[in-house]
């Protein structure tokens, strides 16, 4: 057994082949691989001698509580030694993967982070610049659902200042998203709505603040998608035929 | 000769390690590699038999033009075929990749994108969560310098609303960006400074509005900076021995 260890690993968006040179290492000398719903299980071929255990958490369907993952995460540590957990994006953006590094820390468990690639960057992937000269000097990153369920305050600040903001945990908030949008006369604003990531069925719907609702009809963008709210969301239209080429959907 | 082609790689923050696997595919397959000054030059021993050429800018001094890069893309994807174009972090996060891809489209060359980690993620190499549940829900990215040299309104929004704000550029205008924040009663924010991303000489300083000064002294953090303002700035200091644990720094 190798040392007591714990190794949060950032998964990417979901193409297997956005995970890191250093993830891939990570998994390598993994013992117990804990891995989210939103990760990709060819991941789980780097460590084909590890232990490997779901601990999913869907949108609110908790399968497994945050509770048991943190003792999870001790348990395996102490009784097989490198724990490698493995999440979807970044472990640090709305990712909890705080809470698990101070948990195992305090157990006196060594542990170590390999950054991943957020949803933040997907908009790239559909040619939607989050930055781009003389568009905007910035962008803003929120969740729309608090853990309570409400609307979070984000949501307004956003509408009123964000040039950009790309919105986390909207879709089922995306009426109100858009009153606090309205409310601020900024129905011309390009939005996109992308589901699913990067994975094979991903998907992309473009419009406006006015006519986003319209654009997506019987669609029903899929969880988890990224709401993009601002200028270069527009670009989502004029390459639309990027996504093709990407190779990725 | 392969089809011409430009790919467009975020190569991460640095850390060789840490870009993505998707990324080391396509360098593999790259007939010319344009790089800039800020991607480690290990990466590429991933193309061995490509010809490499730095087009490197850094902090303003350009070397090289973006239109020169512009052209050389164009150039060298209708002389040799694949051109891979290596940047530094993620390529559409304040990397102005957009322009290179509109540039290489409108000369009919085939493009693609591999997103990478942008310095976004660092903080959470620091021991810095981002976005951490009950602290805050979202956070914003901006430049403090914009094209002209003058600082961003970007830079007095985050001040005012911002929980927690990550500020590229914010180096030479750390005075400046400080005296916003002051403005609006915020001397007790924690502050972080990450220079030199992931790689071997990176540098973290934390403090609060009031003291990061202070704390800098005589130290001169070496730009590329990344500047923290929010209340996660202040785990900084908590897991302090968490970067010698990364095996990063």
């Amino acid at each position: 057994m190798g040392e007591q260890k714990l190794t949060l690993v950032g998964a990417g968006p979901g193409d297997p082949d956005l995970i890191t040179v250093k993830g891939v290492k990570a998994l390598e000398q993994a013992d117990v691989v804990l891995y989210d719903a939103l990760v990709s299980e060819e991941l789980l071929r780097f460590a084909p001698c590890a232990e490997h255990i779901s601990v999913g958490k869907r949108a609110g369907k908790a399968s497994v509580t945050q509770k048991t993952i943190n003792q999870l995460i001790v348990q395996k540590a102490i009784s097989k030694g490198h724990v490698v957990r493995l999440k979807g994006g970044d472990p640090f953006v709305f990712g909890r993967g705080f809470e698990e590094l101070i948990y195992a820390q305090s157990h006196g468990i060594e542990t170590e982070v390999v950054i991943g690639i957020s949803s933040i960057m997907l908009p790239g992937l559909y040619g939607i610049p989050l930055t781009c000269r003389g568009v905007n000097q910035g962008f803003s990153v929120l969740t729309a659902t608090a853990a309570d369920g409400s609307v979070t305050k984000e949501v307004s600040k956003a509408a009123r200042h964000a040039s950009t903001a790309l919105i986390f945990m909207g879709l089922s908030k995306l009426g109100e998203v858009i009153a606090h949008y309205l409310k601020e006369g900024r129905g011309d604003l390009p939005v996109a709505i992308v589901s699913n990531g990067s994975h094979t069925h991903a998907q992309v719907v473009a419009g406006t603040v006015d006519s986003i609702l319209d654009e997506i009809g019987d669609q029903r963008p899929a969880s988890p998608a990224l709401l993009i709210f601002g200028e270069g969301a527009s670009n989502a239209i004029r390459l639309n035929n990027l996504k093709q080429k990407a190779g990725i959907i």
